[in-house]
């Protein structure tokens, strides 16, 4: 049985970018998130590449986002800029406001821009590689529906609260991009399609209590204890508190929506001489990449690099579209009345 | 048994400073230093307090550290500064770098300061409650000799690399300061002089075989997993690679040494008006405090709110100095000719 079917790249992306089109989202804008979607899937991070389309699509329909939105600036300064986003489907105005951090760095040599008001922005990864390909490094945070508790405590606080951060090598970048829950959402969800249970430590029941039912799992807990919970909180403070982007608590559960977005981007040439701070990271990586590994493991993997793997091996191969995310699709040409991307 | 002494809080400050006067270190650097080690002991942070004045002294003896040195600005613009510390004491450079990132942030409203070439720099809260304090968020971080593994490796590539964030409220800051390793060192040795295990998935064998045993324990493990361990290697950059400080693995192992020091602060009022800000932090606060605990738990603790506990009782009833600290700062006294602290 086939579980999954194989699509072009390109062929991905024509069809992300109509399907956004059809639902009044300027082409410009429907780029964009067909680039972000498709790198999503091409770097093997599938619960935020096209599985999303029929998501935002619901979102823009009930309401929860707009499929277009003039983001404006509401305050600038030397170093920073703060964005509202007017509602818009998250993607177009994150991207727009990391190309901004970009620019301001490179004339200051450090930059955090912020937006408020803006539907879910993606795979944070997206805007930190974009700011380590441009030879700075890059830190991205975002909030989100609340449902994950404090350490300690059994109510939803936080949202996923997701961090991105990107250190330009002389190679392929290093990228960080995780969720400071101790597990994904989308993985529980994925464990109860499968009938599988969960660890334990990860999640919670709407009551509080401890369990492996991924049916059960209605709160999860942050990663790594109190220190991740400290993280976490961070994470809220930045995209939300600081930029007066909506608390997780506030925010509507629906997997279009998103609280704040943050952006800090810092040029390594303020502090060193750019050659200088490449020969530094590259002998990190080798001391990595040379360190003798713990039992059950081959080697010891940089952070995003069995992404980078996935990259180039999807590049080349076509991306696998899961069967069930596959009928979703075709649901969603036939109604907009749009050709599925080919097959390989 | 009596298993402390208990001081008064300015005679273990007149105590300190006098120390490290009789060992060369200009006063005002020995009154900083002082300030700091008995913040840390009245915080509660005794790993960081005035046991590390033998530490540190060992440190100038043995030429780790120097008792007094010129640090340098070395490259300065808009928003940041980098300083060389000439291998000086830490905690006065570490100090003088803090103000620097506070008068570039309400200047600009962003700065990032990074010192190389310094000495151990004690707890981090010093610095991000010196910045807290003045209605910015202060981040801060150091990496230090490595001791503690990657994820999936078995040799020492990171510091225990602590980082410490503050929120200013409208109270007390809220503090954040960890170590990104699974259990502090000072813990283990603690464990081993106390003859206790230590939990499972914190610290490895000199080989790499997992270990309970304090005595064996020569490796730590990150902090939850691959999610501590990109954080350990984000701080591993920002506080040696990006801006010239030592790696970890070059890191002379001894309690007086340090690698690098970066210090980043933002100034909420370039994104909103502070009052918004504190409304929104004391909301989150609210949350957080009113959150149900869960079974085990008496309440959900905010970052810092145990130190902040400690710090109120030791400011009233002194300062508990254990016995075995004690006898060493006995010696101490004994060896530069200085009264040790009156005690209550």
């Amino acid at each position: 049985m086939v579980e999954y079917v194989r699509v072009y790249v390109d062929e991905l992306r024509r069809f992300t970018s109509e399907c956004f089109m059809k639902c009044g989202v300027p082409k410009g804008d429907a780029d964009i998130i067909a680039d972000h979607l498709v790198l999503a899937n091409l770097r093997g991070v599938d619960s935020h590449g096209v599985i999303r389309i029929p998501v935002y699509i619901e979102g823009i329909k009930k309401g929860y986002v707009k499929s277009f939105s003039e983001s404006r600036i509401i305050k600038e300064s030397m170093a920073t800029v703060l964005i509202d986003g007017g509602g818009g489907l998250g993607i177009p105005i994150a991207t727009k406001a990391t190309d901004l951090a970009i620019e301001k760095c490179r004339s200051v040599g450090l930059a955090a821009v912020g937006v408020r008001n803006l539907g879910h922005v993606g795979m944070l990864a997206y805007y930190t590689l974009k700011i380590a390909k441009n030879n700075l490094i890059g830190l991205v945070t975002a909030n989100g529906p609340a449902i994950v508790v404090p350490w300690g405590g059994i109510e939803p606080i936080f949202g996923a609260n997701p961090i991105s951060i990107a250190f330009p090598t002389s190679s392929k970048p290093i990228v960080i991009d995780m969720a400071t829950s101790a597990m994904a959402h989308f993985k529980i969800l994925l464990a109860a399609l499968k009938n599988e249970k969960i660890p334990e430590g990860v999640a919670l029941t709407k009551d509080g209590k401890p369990t492996t039912d991924p049916r059960e799992a209605q709160l999860l807990l942050p990663f790594g204890g109190y220190k991740g919970y400290a993280i976490a909180l961070t994470i809220e403070v930045l995209s939300s508190i600081l930029i007066g982007g909506q608390l997780s608590k506030y925010i509507v559960l629906h997997g279009s929506t998103q609280g704040g977005f943050f952006v800090l981007a810092i040029d390594p040439t303020v502090f060193r001489e750019y050659s200088e701070y490449l020969k530094d990271i590259d002998t990190l990586i080798k001391f990595i990449k040379s360190c003798k590994p713990a039992q059950g493991f081959n080697e010891v993997l940089l952070p995003g690099e069995l992404e980078d793997k996935t990259f180039e091996e999807r590049l080349r191969k076509g991306i696998p579209i899961d069967i069930n995310t596959w009928k979703m699709l075709t649901e969603v040409a036939k109604e907009l009345n749009i050709e599925l991307p080919k097959t390989l």
